[in-house]
């Protein structure tokens, strides 16, 4: 716990802008979310690659919240400052069944559980992943009435699953209800740039935000402004970078992250499955060009910086 | 020019084995290459508008070369480490109607003209783009006869428009043809990951490049090694990023470039095409997440340190 004065211990699934508020705040509040780990609670330290297979999916992702942000209208922005994240006990990294960019390629269950309590990632010994804690999932109300399913990402934020949301930096979120009716989950401890694998360190936390309210902008979708180098714990080392080229950026995309697949288990000795969990925690998919009729390319980006080297 | 030993001035159209080499060199050599810009040469200091809409497609992206390196064999790997740039006098950058992420909503012609002379590249008073060369343009011979069109990149690289490939950088290319049949070109001052309005800052100059042989690595497609941190010249003062969703990962694309248009015209007052042709010489495009179906997410960041601040 942070120890702000407003504390949001509730959370719900799915969006539903019907949802009584938990809060009523004034713009200019902090407010602090206790946030339950992308599982809802059914992973936890002890868990087995047969937990991933009997999850219920209708109690994943939970979002603690709502909070009404008086005075916020249609049109408003809402900007949510991110300030501080509570420390991550532990973390977990699953394959599921179906999901993530290679679903058909790793059609078997897969789980990771990291030991996060000296505040260091260990994934494998040599091999460190920096934290850097942001919520996967963060946004308001949509305008359209009934319950939608939290899964994609839409014009009211949600899960956005944007690494870069970590301390300092400031989501804009269009309001779409009277009170934007926020909530904030789904907490990593860390991701890439992707999220290829479907998973980050999904990681129960409390968060820290505060509320600034931009009256009558009418952004059609989020926006964010970060101060400073979106990633300097990476950066140092440079990076091992894969590239693939397709007619269809998505399968660009998943060669490019198949070939990065490839180099960790050549170079690092992994398995498939952990250089695909790590590839996902670790590594960041950028766009190289999208201009050069009939081929787009796409890079991905590894972090040298994640590799002891022994000296 | 750099002044090296071995260089190269004849530049051809297209990718085809059947090439006679200008030049064979063994690996460790460093081959020099003047480069032409991407119009061939048709566009000049002078130009204006009108001479986009009447330039000849038969003769763009030439490219120098092809450079036998003795001994690669198909399967080896063609190691190219870049090491120096001549400087770049002057560039251009257009909108090339039908070309371009947006090309539909940009039908007319546009011609920026760069004056790189003393070393900055002011876009407008007030914006001023790091100059950080690279070419766009850059493989080997394909293993399949004939005349190949230069402009999708493929195997051999090509086309790939990777901005990182700066000083320092090691490209690593599969090798398809015996000794290779390297060849560069399109090199760019400058431009944004995705190269969104489909041209950079196009500037003839001179690049320097060491070559190096790893036999046999068998690689499908071409990776590069980048030693840093790959863009601290932009990273300084942080990001104003907007986002765009979709089921789509290029209409995801689109829309977050279209939101960057929006925000550069509120807050710098630039043109629509202005605001196009900035963000394909500054913005980097980053795939958030390609899981959270069905919608998947792409932010494109705007570095602020192209802003000057007066103080």
């Amino acid at each position: 716990m942070l120890g702000h004065q407003h504390t949001v211990h509730q959370h719900h699934f799915g969006w539903d802008n019907s949802l009584q508020p938990v809060m009523e705040v004034e713009p200019g509040t902090v407010v602090e979310f206790d946030v339950v780990d992308a599982s809802g609670g059914q992973l936890h330290r002890q868990s087995t690659t047969a937990d991933v297979g009997s999850l219920d999916f209708t109690h994943l992702n939970p979002v603690s919240g709502p909070v009404f942000i008086k005075g916020a209208k249609p049109g408003d922005v809402l900007e949510v400052e991110i300030l501080d994240f509570g420390p991550a006990a532990w973390g977990w990294t699953a394959i599921i069944p179906g999901f993530g960019l290679l679903a058909d390629e790793f059609p078997e269950p897969y789980l990771k559980i990291w030991d996060l309590s000296d505040g260091r990632a260990e994934f494998l010994p040599g091999i460190e992943i920096p934290i850097k804690p942001f919520p996967g999932t963060i946004g308001v109300a949509l305008p359209e009435p009934g319950l939608h399913s939290i899964v994609p990402p839409r014009q009211n934020g949600g899960n956005m699953d944007i690494r870069h949301l970590t301390r300092g930096a400031r989501l804009l979120l269009p309001v779409w209800v009277d009170g934007a009716l926020f909530s904030v989950g789904d907490t990593h401890a860390a991701q890439g740039d992707g999220e290829v694998c479907g998973t980050a360190i999904e990681s129960p936390m409390t968060i820290a935000v505060r509320f600034h309210l931009h009256k009558s902008l009418n952004f059609a979708e989020p926006r964010y402004i970060l101060s400073g180098p979106p990633t300097p714990e990476a950066d140092a080392q440079g990076y091992y970078v894969t590239t693939g080229y397709a007619p269809d950026l998505l399968e660009a995309a998943r060669k490019s992250v198949r070939y990065q697949i490839e180099h960790l288990q050549a170079s690092a000795g992994l398995s498939r499955e952990d250089a695909y969990a790590l590839a996902s925690v670790a590594v960041d998919l950028r766009i190289s060009e999208v201009v050069d009729a009939p081929n787009w390319l796409v890079s991905a980006f590894l972090p040298q910086a994640i590799f002891r080297r022994d000296s």
